[in-house]
């Protein structure tokens, strides 16, 4: 069981912005700090700007900042945007062909599971990854440069 | 969010075996009855009867049934033991190269939402999938011949 990689990347991005409060980020430096991908990071971006996680200014001197305090960023709310879907096993997606469908009673079980784990991770915000210790080691841990 | 296809694989052929308490059934009815990939399942069923999920005769009149109770057959322990992994994201899995990881506090809100999922899974047994009326329906989408 796993979220996807966009939703993986999603939080790191926002972890990234946290521990630079002070400044504009470029997509650049932060797939640079990450060493990943900097075409899938603009996807991610993308989405996360969409769904309004990150303001971005364009130009010189432009890039991207939280335009929340992290306290009011729900990291339950950024996996539930984030992620494409919780459909934990095929008849709970698009295109299911399973035939017992009508009759089993694993989809709500496997929902009630998915909204615990939710709810769970709804208890904690950005800042709660961001505390100044654990910050200011992070900042010190993405590659610059 | 998504279960493998092995692990809803997996729940498929305890169902069938359910749903047929009074005989043995091969691997090739199960695969025909879900109209799914008959390699596959045979994977599953290896692993299966190595977790002691199922019960298996060789040879003429052979075939598979389920050696406990459906409801000695906990749902959250069949998810434990057929999930590859619960790594939900990169720096809970083998091969890691996040460089904050060394830091970071996301690991530990994502194992706590991954034991409230587990919790709640683990309240069902396989009986709970099995209502009579349930079973009637389930056998007879089921395909046969």
């Amino acid at each position: 069981m796993r979220l996807t990689q966009h939703t993986d990347f999603s939080i790191r991005v926002l972890i990234f912005l946290g521990v630079h409060p002070d400044r504009r980020c470029t997509i650049q430096e932060i797939a640079h700090g990450y060493d990943i991908s900097r075409n899938h990071l603009m996807k991610v971006v993308q989405k996360l700007a969409a769904a309004g996680y990150v303001a971005s200014v364009r130009g010189s001197g432009g890039g991207l900042t939280l335009p929340r305090d992290p306290k009011d960023i729900n990291l339950g709310d950024v996996v539930r945007r984030m992620e494409p879907d919780f459909g934990m096993v095929e008849c709970m997606r698009e295109g299911n062909d399973c035939v017992i469908t009508p009759a089993c009673k694993l989809p709500p079980v496997l929902a009630e599971a998915t909204r615990a784990y939710l709810d769970v991770i709804s208890r904690y915000t950005l800042a709660d990854l961001l505390a100044t210790e654990d910050a200011n080691r992070m900042r010190l841990l993405l590659r610059s440069g």
